[in-house]
Order: C-alpha cells, then structure tokens, then sequence
C-alpha cells in the first residue's frame, strides 16, 4: 500500500536543500529551533525561513562528548554535535539560533553553543500560572524585535496575520490527520505520520500543506474502503522522536503494533491548540498551553493523554523517554501510576539513538503488545 | 590539634534532635528546606525553624529508585528516599516543605513529594535579569504569605529585621572564618569547615553562631602561631556536599591536600553578599545573587572561583560533581577551559554516594595533588 503524498514528501524533503540555500542566496534569513515553544509564525512573518535543529542521529555524539557530558539526553549531544562537525546543512544554514530554557541540558548548552554561532535564548518558565505567561508574553515580544532585527524586516500586522492563519491552516490539517487515524483499521502507519511530523520541522510550510492536503483524500479513501492497519493501537507519549530517530516506532511497527498516535512533540504537541488571534499575546498564549514536562506540574498532559487513549482506541501505551531526560522520566512514574489505575496498559521505555539496545527493546515490546 | 569549637559543634548536633521535637511539642512549625536560595529569614521572623532536608546518604537512594529514576542525581534520590522511608528525624518533624525549581530532578522530585508531605513549591527564574529577578521578588513574597499562614504567626517588620540582622551576623562569621584560611598554614581542615556548613543547615541559628564565636578566636590563636594544615592548597567548587557526603573532602586530605574553600551551597554560596536592608524585596534580591549553575548564563560563578583562587592562594581546583547534575556538569566545561587559560591546576570529579568508586579517585586525586 503506498501513500501518493509520502512519496511527494520524500520528494520535497529531497529538494529541500537546494531550495533553502536558494532562498537564503536571495537574501532571507535562516532561523534555527529547537523547540515547539518558539512560535514560527514569528519566523515567518519576517520573510524568513524557521528550521527545526533538533538532532536524532548518533553519527554526532562522540564529536559533541569531547565538550558536553556524556549522561545527558542524546537529542541535545546529537544536535550539538551536528554543529560542531559542521555535518547539518540545516544547522550550517542558520544565520541565528533560537534556544530556550526548557531542560538543563539544553539550557546549559546553548552556553556552549553561542561559542560556534549567534544564539538567542528566550526563558521558558518553569510554572504555568499568570505571572509566568506574562514572563513569557515578554519574552515572545523580545523575540519578535530580535527577529526583525537580524532579518532586517518589519513584522508588520498584515504579515503576522497571515502567518498565524498559515500555521493554523496546517494544525487543522493536522487535526484531521488525527481523526482519521482514529479509525480501524487505521489508514496510515505510525512511521508514516512519524516522518511528517519530523519533515515538518525541515521543509518550506507551503510544501508540507501541500503534502498533507494531499494526504487527507487518500486517508479518507482508505478509510471509505476500510483499508489500512489492524495492529494492537499503541499510543506513544514522550520525548521527540525527531528526524533521524525512528528507532521505537519501527520495533512497536515490526512487532503487530500500529501507532496511532503520538503524545508528543513530533505530534499532538506540534499541532495542538490554534492561536485565537494575531496579536504577540495571542500567540504567546498559545504557544505557553504546550503541556510539555519540562513545567512544574504538567496536568494538562496528563489529562490530554487520557483523552487521546479513549479518542483513538488505543490498546496500550508505550512511553518513550530519551535517556537522561530527568523531566520526561520522572513525569512517566506518575503517568504510570495514573494510566494503570484507569486499567490503561502502559510500558516504559528509556533509550538513546544507539543500536545496541535494540534486540532487547524488541523483546519487551513484542511482550508488551502480545499481553494487551 | 583539637578544636573546641568543633567539640561543641558535635555537643550541639547530637542534641539538636532533642531540642527540635521539644519546640515542636510547644508549637513551632518546622519548615524543611533543599536549596540556598530559600529565605531562612522569612522562617525565623515567624518564630519557625528552618531546616535543611538535603540527602547526603546512600542508604535511602535504593527506596528512592522505586519511584524516581536511578540516573538522577544521589542528592535528589537520598533527599526522597529519607521521606519515603520515614527514616530521617529532621524529615519527619517538618510541617511543610519548601521546594524550588531550581534543577530537573529536584523539580519534578517535588512533584512525587507532594504525595508524601505538604509541598510549597518556589519558582526560581533561570534567567538572572530584571523581569526575572521581579518574578522572584513576588515568589519571596508568597513564600511570606505562606510560612504566616502554615506557622500562624504574622511576620511583623520588627521580627523580620531581626532575623535578617541575626542571618547577617552569622554570614559574617562564615566571612572571618574565610579570611582566617587564607593564611599559611590554614588554622583549620576542610573536613572541619564542611561540618560547621552541614551543620549550619540543621542546627538553631544561635547555636551555630555560639559555635562559630568560640571557633574565630581559637583560629585566630593558630595564626598568630603559625600552626595548622601546610598541603598543597585544594579550592572546592560544584554541588553541595551534605551532610552524610564527606566522601571527596575526606580523600583530598587523606592525600596531602587541604581544604581552604569550597565554593559550593556548603561554602561560599551560603554565606556570601548580606542582606541590604529589611523589605521583602531586600531579601529576595539578595538570595537572588547566588551564583548556582542552574542559571542561564551564570557568569558571576566563575568570576568568583577566580577571585577564590587568589584570596585563598589555592594551588589547584576541585570541581565537583554530583552524578547526573547536568546543569554543574556542563557549565564545568566552560570553567575548566577558563582556568586552564589562565594556568590554574583543575581536575573535574564526577562521583555518587557510594563507596565503588573510592579507590579510583584516590588514585586521581593524589597524582592531582603531587603534580601541582
Ligand atoms: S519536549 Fe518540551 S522541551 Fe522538548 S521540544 Fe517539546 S516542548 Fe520543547
Ligand atoms: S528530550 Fe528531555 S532532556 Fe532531551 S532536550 Fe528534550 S526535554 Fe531536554
Ligand atoms: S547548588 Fe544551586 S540548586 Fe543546589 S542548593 Fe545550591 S543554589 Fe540550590
Ligand atoms: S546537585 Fe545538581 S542535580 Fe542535584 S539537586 Fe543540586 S542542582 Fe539538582
């Protein structure tokens, strides 16, 4: 079974290198993420390009080692590492970097990083009531004047509505993504949507609608003609998986699972929550309602999880933490705890970007989907 | 070489469980703290007993691990695994606890806490701005809110000026003590000073400053002497070594090292600056200086391990630790490659609370040690 917009994906995503380094060539300026929390509409209303730095790869980490520790997250050696061996066409493009301080990890690198380019790091707060948004209304607003003042550009009323309507427009796309997926069997694999939530953090917006404006029809054909994937329903929730990094979502695919959905931000936390409006505030307040576990507590997520079970009919769920994430870590004993009292099956799994826990993980997992 | 003062340390400390329950039994509250960064103030103008709950233990890190992850930091895990256990007196006693977000692990430690004792949770910026310092200057005040709430007393003007006139008083002490160990030989070893700063966490604020009256003058006769400890002359600086934790102060001087500071939150972070006044404001903006790693850009920190270096006449730097800190692990990198320009001997140990790795670092510290 193929998808016609997969294969349109991979075309793209292909194409996207030359297409960036033409755009930058014409004089717009590249802007480097690292996190769902950076709102892109920002990026784009100043006629310029956001792109998602996030590293999956191992190939990096040793060369980022030599400076960061080792027991830290490999999302954050790996992206390092990219920069520092210059191997990221992506990462070399970026005129500036957008950090946060989401994690320790991240937060104390992006010391590190302001070493080898321009980086730029908002605050994230650590709570989620008023007088933090407000810290972070702020600091979506200093955002903004540094954007202008890199790419040279205004971000004009007009510009930043049309961006807002932009990114919304996908989100929607998004959400119906989601809703299909909520059927048996389920039209798309969970590598598949996998594979668009981490290009959409690569290719030109205009591209990635394009694709998933594409792929609703074909998804609602399957789903029409009850075609797709019948596999146990897993749910992930967790870290990102981002580009480089299919490593769970293979095992769960290879071993009768099928995902259909991801709690994550290579899913509904990329998509998740429309900005109501075209102010600065009101996207700053959309951005702060991302339930991600770096908050001091994160109840949205829990409940959104909970949700997400009963909207897709999911069998179990696997949560995915990346090795070191303290925060994702200890957030999923009580997710556990929680999900298991609702009779929830749930399975933990710690991993980094290695192959040498493959055979094992695969072992558990098989287990896991079997007894649900 | 026996000291009196530290006699009477010990005196105090084995009676200090006595005296805490017999003022609990007429009605104090007890306020159980974990970071430098809680006004101890605010607790004492309230006629409350501030008490720090740091673990320093390895005994409890195995109760620990049944809920939190085994690859956070021991401090975290002892911390938890003493309430879950119900075996740390001082735990026990406390009413309420006073938590902050200051790392990861402690953060979302807190959140499992909660279940276990009532939490109050202080957010700690990670940036050392103005927008950030204000969101601490309102945290500080709900904390007074709270503690007049838990307590039942109402912190009058005349209570706070006090007790900020005794915590001044007794950081000035820590101060002479400082001044006294820049001499050669220095009058006393740094197993002993990191017991007076354990203690200092637990014991009554009068008993400590008594301690410390009694220590200055018997320091004082040593100098004059030109008696004391004459090893190659070792700056500590990292995480907190609490009590329980001994481990690497007590293998630098079974190697021919000495201890002349530790700038860590059992050292210079838990004396340094005065509060400058007697507002709420004072007080917090005080606290708010403490150069710990787990700010973005804390770049006070390495001005004063510099400054450390030459008041103390330190012959070389011991940057310390705890497994998994990510926040002290990465920002060691950027303080080695500082000192290491500026020709300064550093060796960067990275250890737990168990006894597996003695031997080796034994090994290490000594060739540290012979070679500056
Ligand atoms: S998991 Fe949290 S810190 Fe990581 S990208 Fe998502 S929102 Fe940002
Ligand atoms: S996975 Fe966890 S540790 Fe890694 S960057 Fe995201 S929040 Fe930080
Ligand atoms: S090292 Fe930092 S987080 Fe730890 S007690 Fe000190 S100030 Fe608090
Ligand atoms: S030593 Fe580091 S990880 Fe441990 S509690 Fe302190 S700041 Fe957190």
């Amino acid at each position: 079974m193929e998808l016609k917009a997969m294969n349109n994906l991979m075309t793209k995503f292909s194409n996207r290198k030359n297409q960036l380094y033409g755009e930058k060539e014409e004089g717009k300026k590249v802007f480097g993420l690292f996190c769902s929390f950076v709102p892109i509409e920002l990026v784009l209303a100043s006629n310029s390009i956001p792109v998602g730095l996030c590293g999956g790869k191992n190939d990096t980490i040793a060369i980022a080692e030599e400076d960061l520790p080792r027991n830290i997250c490999p999302l954050v050696k790996s992206s390092y590492g990219f920069k520092k061996a210059k191997s990221c066409p992506y990462f070399e493009a970026a005129d500036v970097v957008i950090g946060e301080t989401t994690c320790d990890a991240k937060k104390k690198m992006f010391e590190l990083l302001e070493n080898l380019v321009n980086t730029h790091v908002m605050q994230l707060p650590h709570f989620k009531d008023e007088k933090s948004l407000n810290l972070w209304i702020s600091e979506v607003e200093e955002l903004k004047e540094l954007i202008e003042k890199e790419s040279g550009n205004t971000i004009t009323e007009e510009a930043l509505k049309e961006a807002v309507d932009k990114v919304n427009k996908m989100r929607k796309l998004f959400y119906k993504i989601y809703d299909l997926r909520a059927n048996h069997p389920s039209p798309i694999k969970g590598s598949d949507t996998l594979k668009l939530f981490q290009f959409a953090y690569l290719l030109d917006i205009n591209d990635t609608i394009e694709v998933l404006e594409e792929l609703i029809p074909e998804l609602e054909d399957r789903v029409n003609n009850k075609e797709g994937y019948t596999g146990k329903r897993i749910l992930i929730t967790g870290c990102p998986m981002v580009a480089g990094n299919t490593k769970i979502v293979d095992l769960i695919e290879e071993c009768n699972g099928i995902v259909v959905g991801e709690e994550s931000c290579t899913g509904t936390r990329q998509f998740e929550n429309l900005v109501e409006g075209y102010t600065v505030k009101d996207l700053a307040e959309r951005y702060f309602k991302i339930p991600c576990a770096v908050a001091y507590k994160n109840e949205e997520r829990i409940k959104r999880i909970k949700e997400l079970v009963k909207e897709l009919n999911v069998d179990g769920v696997v949560y995915y933490t990346l090795q070191y994430c303290h925060t994702f870590n200890v957030e999923g004993a009580k997710i556990e705890k929680e999900l298991k009292e609702e009779n929830i099956p749930i399975i933990r799994i710690e991993t980094d970007y290695s192959e040498s826990d493959k055979e094992q993980l695969k072992t558990r997992l098989e287990a896991f989907i079997e007894m649900i």
